[in-house]
């Protein structure tokens, strides 16, 4: 293999690949990055077996040349040392070969490397992926649907199907759905052109979507997304993005959301936030994040928490629209306040059965989302 | 006590007294911030031993009234809480009043707050410093002087007082001196009209230098140093902050700072400190930070490293000039790039007596900074 490659693009390519180096890996090969060569361009490949990235850099694009190949080949090259050097060095032309048992020769400007490298041959096959199930949707809704649910999730290894996110697709409707039993996040979409593609149980850890989402541009972008057994691909431009899909049957958590109320509130988000987060502040030096809430006899509602040692919080805030039977409720001010902060919509109702219930939270302009938070038992 | 207070002018002053607050004290009064309300206005004081900072609101400045006081008194409240709260309060003003048993009630907008007071009399008493050793200077030179030696100390707590920064004052120079006994830096100043003041082993912590100079703002202050028997008192506007000078007697560093030297090189700061940090990259795998630096033959010099499992690097540097013997050295390439990170120079001069002989670093257009590191032994 010999190269020479242009640096900013490389480094792009590496950025994207490198998410998929897990520090911890306990599996040599899998710390390094793979790099193939062929006349077309260079494929970069980095993987922790839950997750694998492959970014192409084609040889040539519209504008210029980016990989001038003198020799098509492969070599497995350190993945930290790789990224940070990269990175660092002192002209924008970088020259790549690779000599006898894999020794690397990298050279730019008046720096040169030697880099040990490693058989390309020990790295792990990328699963294939058979493309009938295929959906397209936008990279900003995509970057949405994940931020609006993936706090949800389970952080316990006990429950591993629980430290995912369900995807659902029926009927041109893709549904998440995040839970850690105490707490519940669904964001639906509408997709256009997904009548024949359906699909269930895709259950995608939150730790793989976070990665993806850092991948993902803020620029409308599609990305393409195939669903297979055991395994899905994302296409993003000409990043391949693998994740395994995780192993269960995900719970059924229709019976925990209510369908009916008895206490309907319409508060204004921002300050509904800011009142709770210094509710929260006490809450917090208690463990507990517990905080009340109530209904007041002149209108409006009462937050409060309070702390043995440090004193307490009392709140009067307004409402927008109240409708149903007064209530005083305790809850975690944490979930309360996650939910709060995802929220884009100016307004938002919750709705309450009793002290016991589920409590309710839904966007007024929004009716594709909706956030479930368990109350606590207290005694007063 | 009982007052109303501007929310942004009370902040500022917690967010400075707020750097003397420990996390890990053993005395709860300490973890607390004192308040002391007078008719001139309200003193706020908070002290880990070490450090005690006080920071004084006038009721009035000359555009607005910032405090009305309508009851004098003190009070102590528990920082952190306390810190957090007031920057989240919803209204600019705030009411606060102490009532039974240091019972402390804030309120602001539709927000109660009931704080657990301490009893202000158990807070300790700041150290009456007699004012006869008296400098001022810049508080931009101040913070420089601090990062330009600070880097150098020792981090070993079996040797306490080169944790600290050495400082001395004779002949209107102000000296700082900073050693681990693997590197060292000197930073000079002249100061105007201190004939008469004159100071020596005074060694202040470099934990307690890096929290003045977050304090000290930006633009040109003056900065009053009040020196005593054990305790250094700066003052910046309305802030007091007094330190403990530390115990003990700072080593003689002359001594290791050779006086001539056979090889003398110039380089350009920036390329140097680049070419230095590509070599450190490697270098750190091997946890050594060892890196070589020699004059080669046809002029310039090469820096290079290795580590038996990634490789190696190595770099051709232009020298700018070059006076004396050939030679080839190795050392710590984290000490060096930490000099090279807080030279201003554009360029620098680095002079050498011998394979074992400490290195030393100047800036070349400022002669009151000199840096010296200590060589490896190594064995080719």
């Amino acid at each position: 293999m010999k190269i020479s490659i242009l640096k900013n693009v490389l480094n792009e390519s590496i950025q994207h690949v490198s998410k998929a180096i897990s520090s911890r890996t306990t599996i040599p090969i899998l710390s390094g990055i793979k790099l193939d060569v062929n006349h077309q361009g260079v494929t970069l490949t980095a993987s922790d077996t839950d997750i694998s990235i492959q970014s192409f850099i084609p040889a040539e694009d519209e504008k210029q040349t980016i990989v001038q190949v003198d020799q098509p080949g492969s070599v497995v090259l350190p993945a930290k040392f790789f990224v940070e050097i990269i990175k660092k060095l002192p002209s924008q032309e970088i020259q790549m070969e690779v000599k006898e048992n894999f020794q690397t020769f990298i050279a730019a400007g008046a720096t040169e490397i030697q880099m040990v490298g490693l058989d390309p041959e020990e790295f792990p096959v990328l699963p294939s992926i058979e493309g009938n199930q295929t959906v397209s949707l936008p990279g900003d809704l995509l970057k949405n649907m994940i931020k609006q649910t993936v706090f949800s999730i389970s952080t316990h290894e006990t429950t591993p199907i629980l430290t995912g996110v369900l995807w659902n697709l029926a009927d041109n409707e893709l549904k998440f759905t995040a839970t850690d039993r105490h707490r519940l996040a669904t964001r639906s979409a509408q997709l256009e052109g997904t009548e024949d593609v359906k699909f269930s149980n895709v259950v995608i850890a939150g730790k793989t979507l976070n990665e993806l989402s850092k991948i993902i541009p803020d620029q409308n972008t599609l990305v393409d997304i195939v669903v297979a057994d055991n395994q899905v691909l994302f296409k993003i431009d000409r990043v391949l993005f693998y994740s395994r899909i995780l192993d269960g049957i995900y719970p059924d958590t229709s019976r925990i959301i209510p369908t009916t109320h008895k206490t309907e509130l319409i508060l204004d988000t921002k300050k509904l936030s800011e009142s709770i987060d210094r509710a929260y502040l006490l809450s917090k030096e208690e463990k507990t994040n517990i905080v009340r809430m109530q209904t007041m006899e002149h209108g409006g509602i009462e937050i409060s928490s309070s702390s043995s040692e440090l004193g307490k919080v009392r709140e009067e805030l307004e409402l927008i629209d109240f409708k149903g039977e007064s209530l005083r409720i305790s809850f975690n001010s944490k979930y309360m306040l996650d939910v709060l902060k995802i929220i884009e919509s100016e307004q938002l109702m919750i709705a309450f059965t009793g002290v016991m219930s589920p409590i309710i939270l839904k966007p007024i302009d929004d009716s594709q989302s909706m956030y479930v938070i368990l109350p606590y038992r207290t005694t007063n």
